[in-house]
């Protein structure tokens, strides 16, 4: 039995994270009423720094409410320890007389987790709870947080192909995700028809060019009379880099303590705009950054994926109960089942798309991924056609 | 009894637009079975062109799945009829044997039927009904589209505020609002306490400086570690002119058929991205467009909205019944109970949000203003206030 719990959330919230914050205090009261659970304030810095909030007893009602808030309810952290950095959170973890030390994060976090696991060796038990709107954590089928965001995405587009079928023109809708494109690929789940929008999806798994766009948009356009298209933050250019990096003068690029470039739905939604009014000049062209609000949308918070959250947390103080090892909680394709795989393996790593997720030579989605998008996200809206 | 009712929607869809088609439709059945419905698609230039859907005899089941469907069925325009394209307009609704024409729509569409009163000379009743996300209606208490479009902006902003106390920085959510700031007020609606956010509410109201946001955004920042902003489309500068007018080159500038300049997002947010940059340095700071999201969004619509805006539609036929005239339905205070107005008196003007519903000297609502809204939107979620 674990005597003393460490808890601290990495990476960006998601609508669901709080969920596996209360499972683990859930599990580990309902294992042993003295296990001590201590969170850690803005992840791994909280833990340095000593910044801990007392969760053993705060009290059930509470806690169910604090489990049905999005976002990070004892703040998040992207920072990336180094080796010194490291060494402090080690002994932070220490001085908390923690038993183990449970993060639930993304796969940067899983990365920083991984680090603390080898220099703690042993000690602590490292046990990593997968949390991701992005869904690219590697041996996981989908990650909690993915579902409430890819329901807000495929309600957004949902809502505004109707919108375009009123008032037709262009309309790109650039949305989170940097190497995966899972987020925006949500977009095409709910379409109601083959007329319906997104008629073009564009994924950081596919190289991006300005003449492809502005032919497939022209063709769309031609077939459908209106165009409506999701587009990722991370798309690519055919060298494999950001598009935004070719947008952006290089001194001005922003990158965060992993490395990762700043990317600006702004930067690269101008860019777009400009590429629409010169290559398709007089067409009526908007665009829109859903930017955060998928993310940790408080009136869009799926159930399913609540429950999937809680139980990762749960699963995690079982992991941490059943002894040592660096362990990663991953969910598998049978919801509520989630497993557990050495932390090594997913750390750092990232999931793609799987190739034949998206049709050959279209920016469409194809059969294969429209089923995957299709059971995690069933189809919650049944909307009239329109007349027009 | 009237016998033949055709109807039409104008300018942007909303979530509710379909309610008030189903609710003249309902009303008529219910006055005389008889009575013909012919909707005419995107609004008066199917009129003109003879393009009409025939919806007397469509099934209550059908209709009901219309009504809750976001975005105009019929389709819409924004085309501004000159004395030419009125007449031509005024021979499609006699040679369909119109008695009345229902229009439902904003200013802009009010403006326009208010021509073709004119030119109709009384002989076919003319009603319009309101419809507007931006609650810019003169002598309506609120507009049917408003409070859905109003929830959808206070629950992201009440998320963002989530999101950004786990990750601080600054975040500015732009927002759809051409001369009205309602909809960009709504944002702050349901803030939890005095700590949360929008800590700053822009709205075409009030001049914007460059300096003073700049100023604005450091003194949040200072005070409570984050910043974030609920900017409308049309904040203007000094000179009353949008804001976009003076960051756009002149002859990138678009219009539509009523002279209004399109503004763009886009332009706005780049140009609010380079201020913060360059005005407060190294902060970390976020610009998303919210653009066509709050409008028709399927997975956030009012249930009293809706009711609302079906009344309208009932209200409308009750008014062509009575006999000739050209009124304009509007919504009082008492909810439920529209009553009528001249359609001169609401043609073509813009209703401001109240002087006092912001505070004097500050980027903020005023308790009338906050009062206003909480009337309108009632607090749907309690979310637990974070640790950090």
């Amino acid at each position: 039995m674990v005597g003393t719990i460490v808890i601290a959330q990495g990476g960006g919230p998601t609508a669901v994270i709080n969920q596996t914050l209360a499972g683990v205090v859930t599990e580990a009261r309902r294992r042993d009423p003295r296990t001590r659970v201590l969170g850690a304030l803005h992840g791994v810095r909280g833990v340095r720094d000593g910044n801990f909030v007392d969760l053993t007893a705060v009290p059930e009602r509470d806690l169910l409410r604090i489990a049905a808030t999005p976002s990070a309810t004892l703040g998040s952290t992207r920072d990336k320890p180094d080796a010194a950095y490291c060494e402090k959170v080690l002994a932070g973890l220490k001085r908390a007389g923690a038993d183990a030390f449970i993060y639930i994060g993304g796969n940067d976090t899983a990365g920083t987790q991984a680090i603390l696991a080898d220099a703690a060796g042993g000690s602590i038990a490292m046990v990593h709870a997968p949390k991701t709107i992005d869904n690219d954590l590697v041996e996981n089928d989908h990650t909690p947080g993915f579902i409430s965001a890819g329901e807000f995405v495929a309600a957004a587009f949902l809502s505004v192909d109707l919108d375009f079928r009123a008032l037709p023109g262009i309309y790109v809708g650039i949305v989170m995700g940097r190497h995966a494109g899972f987020l925006t690929a949500s977009a095409a789940t709910w379409r109601m028809d083959e007329d319906s929008g997104p008629h073009l999806v564009y994924v950081p798994e596919r190289s991006f060019t300005r003449q492809r766009f502005v032919d497939d948009v022209r063709g769309v356009m031609d077939r459908h009379g209106r165009c409506i298209v999701a587009m990722s933050e991370g798309v690519v250019d055919t060298y494999g880099r950001p598009l935004v990096e070719s947008l952006v003068p290089r001194e001005m690029l922003e990158r965060d303590a992993h490395g990762n470039i700043r990317l600006s739905g702004g930067d690269l939604g101008q860019a777009v705009e400009r590429m629409l009014s010169e290559g398709l000049p007089g067409k009526r062209a908007r665009v829109d950054t859903l930017g955060y609000l998928p993310r940790g949308a408080i009136a869009v918070v799926s159930a399913v994926d609540q429950r999937e959250a809680f139980r990762c947390g749960e699963f995690a103080v079982e992991a941490a109960s059943s002894g040592g090892g660096s362990v990663a909680v991953v969910m598998d394709d049978d919801r509520m089942v989630p497993s557990l795989v050495p932390l090594a393996s997913v750390a750092g790593k990232t999931r793609h798309m799987p190739h034949d997720f998206l049709m050959a030579d279209e920016n469409r989605l194809a059969p294969a991924g429209l089923a995957y998008l299709e059971r995690l996200l069933p189809r919650k809206f049944d909307p009239a056609k329109p007349f027009v």
